[in-house]
């Protein structure tokens, strides 16, 4: 449909460094795009998200479709006016958060009540790209089935097979409304579970179908680390090179690195965030509970090895202070190293793949993040 | 005790423009300290006061002597290391707070149970004196006796008393600990409740004590502005005019302009953060509730004659939808504006004060924030 969507900068192995290209610019690759939920990432500003470095943020469809609406957001300008931020945004579909409430689902679409108000609303595919258009996000994703694992093949052949259904359904409401997208990129969704066979055909089918880009999804949803990690290589190769590939929902530092290896350009969690708001810093030396006691008179930063606006001018002892005091400056605080500290991974990902030496960066993150009694590397 | 902390730059009748100097350095006045509760303004970073435009916050004893307690505050650095933020300090004799809760007073101080874990503690002037060194403020006010208003002339008269005698060890206190203070100013406090007499009595003996700057305590507890404004005036003339006055606990912006006018120089109040918090704005045509209805759509800024960063950059259709869906940052961005619109109203009112024309401002702003009622000027 567009032009190449990728341009490749560099590789080591089958990892990428390079830039996905759209209608508003271009961001770097590998990158990590923080969860806006309602049109803000939790607690943060859009001045936050520039200072931490943020070039790509997640909103989701379902909660903006039901508040404000997507007709308010597109009223107030689509998602850039409407939030102030001028960075990139991708949208997901909705169907997520759809399919995780109780929800009937169809060949035409799903049905679901809203948690604002307890409406009944529908989602089709076609459907989800109109009020993906009217959000004005940069990148779109189709509407896709998404099940819980472990699950029976099955219901995992079944969703998958109708995932492929919709998403040429979506393809074709793209090119009737051919324009209407200005310039939005559409990201197909490989599904397939732990199933290694149907997730390369799955991926082979719907690398035919002309999309921008691509989403591997249904992962991390109860999976180990290894069948997340096998399944994803599965469906990596038959995807075309001039795309960029975005494994969703993974934001644990060592995964994240080792899907890097596998190929991976993009990804998004509420990880980073969520763990902030919570009281728990990402740092050099693994997950760090803030509040801890010992920390009450700590002068030190979060995390000596982190640059950002955080470690450079609050200590432990402040911040632990903020969260037994309930400040919510605590969680916003928190929530912006953690980003800063994530985002700084991505970029030392982005250069060890440009240097030639990702692999070291594996072993020195596996060292510190790998799941307790699995030994560096495993 | 210390030589001029008051310097005059300007007057427009008793009105006065100047700045306030201390061993930090000095800042401009008339001017508005936002409160700092807990060892941060609620919702709001070191970044954000700077952004903003505050150069002294209030914090609060009470709090900071139970959570995380002085000497926590006192080893990361005081009030400066521990907040990372490098403006002005005032605290509070935690007085306030104390006497607004069950406690039991006598001459000696008073006794209060500690809201975070029920324990009894004790406050004197010698002792607030103390918590407020191991604070390192650049300003500590003394502990005097509060009451609520209305009240009895002889039980204005008692407290007023007591916290003359209290006033008198405070300053005996800081002449055994001389150097100890290292260079903190200490600031008297004028009470008397509404009674004019008393005003002027109390104001015209602490004078003598050789103050820093003076507090007037007691207002803004109940009476009526014009009963506010009255008292007030009576307390003013017999403070030396080399020393700065402070109306404490005072924030509406009218009251703060009339009080201006009378030669008031520092304000404080939680007004504008917690207004700001529930959803209201501080404008230039008087207050606005954000989550109304009729915002929905709209992609205004909150205050078109405001400059600060969040009518630059946010519509009030953002702002109600941030309300609407209980996303923190609402509050957040609603604190930022209303301090920088109060900071830029304070600062319009030191440039009348300068350019002789304060009377003007006070009229326009008469015109929109006086009570429901009173005409403009009342």
């Amino acid at each position: 449909m567009s032009g190449a969507t990728f341009e490749l900068e560099g590789t080591d192995g089958r990892a990428r460094a390079g830039w996905v290209k759209t209608a508003r610019g271009r961001f770097a690759t590998p990158c990590f795009m923080p969860v806006g939920t309602r049109g803000t990432v939790r607690l943060l500003s859009a001045e936050d998200l520039d200072r931490a470095g943020a070039e790509v943020v997640l909103a989701n469809t379902y909660h903006l479709m039901l508040r404000p609406g997507a007709k308010v957001v597109e009223a107030l300008g689509g998602l850039h006016g409407f939030t102030g931020w001028q960075g990139h945004f991708l949208t997901d579909s909705g169907g997520y958060q759809v399919m995780s409430l109780p929800c009937k689902l169809d060949e035409d679409g799903v049905e679901f009540r809203s948690a604002y108000d307890g409406s009944w609303q529908r989602l089709t595919p076609e459907g989800a790209l109109e009020v993906q258009a009217a959000l004005s996000s940069d990148i779109a994703m189709v509407l896709d089935v998404c099940i819980a694992l472990p699950a029976e093949r099955d219901a995992v052949l079944e969703a998958g097979e109708r995932t492929l259904r919709w998403a040429e359904r979506s393809v074709a409401a793209r090119e009737a409304r051919e324009g209407g997208g200005a310039g939005q990129l559409l990201f197909g969704i490989v599904q397939g579970g732990t199933e290694v066979d149907l997730r390369e055909r799955f991926a082979e089918r719907l690398a035919g179908m002309g999309f921008d880009g691509f989403g591997i999804g249904g992962l991390s949803v109860g999976e180990t680390p290894e069948e997340t990690l096998t399944a994803l290589s599965a469906c990596l190769w038959p995807l075309p090179s001039c795309r960029p590939r975005y494994l969703m929902g993974v934001g644990d530092p060592l995964t994240l690195l080792r899907a890097i290896a596998l190929g991976v350009d993009m990804f998004d969690c509420v990880l980073p965030t969520r763990l902030g708001r919570h009281g728990t810093a990402l740092t050099s030396s693994g997950k760090v509970a803030v509040k801890a006691g010992r920390f009450a008179c700590d002068a030190g930063p979060i995390d000596p090895a982190c640059g950002c606006e955080v470690c450079r001018r609050y200590s432990r002892g402040y911040l632990r202070h903020l969260f037994n005091a309930g400040e919510p400056s605590a969680g916003r605080l928190l929530s912006l190293h953690n980003l800063a500290w994530l985002f700084c991974l991505l970029k030392r990902a982005r250069e060890a793949v440009l240097a030639g030496r990702l692999g070291e960066l594996v072993e020195e993150v596996a060292a510190t993040w790998a799941p307790a009694g699995a030994g560096p590397g495993s």
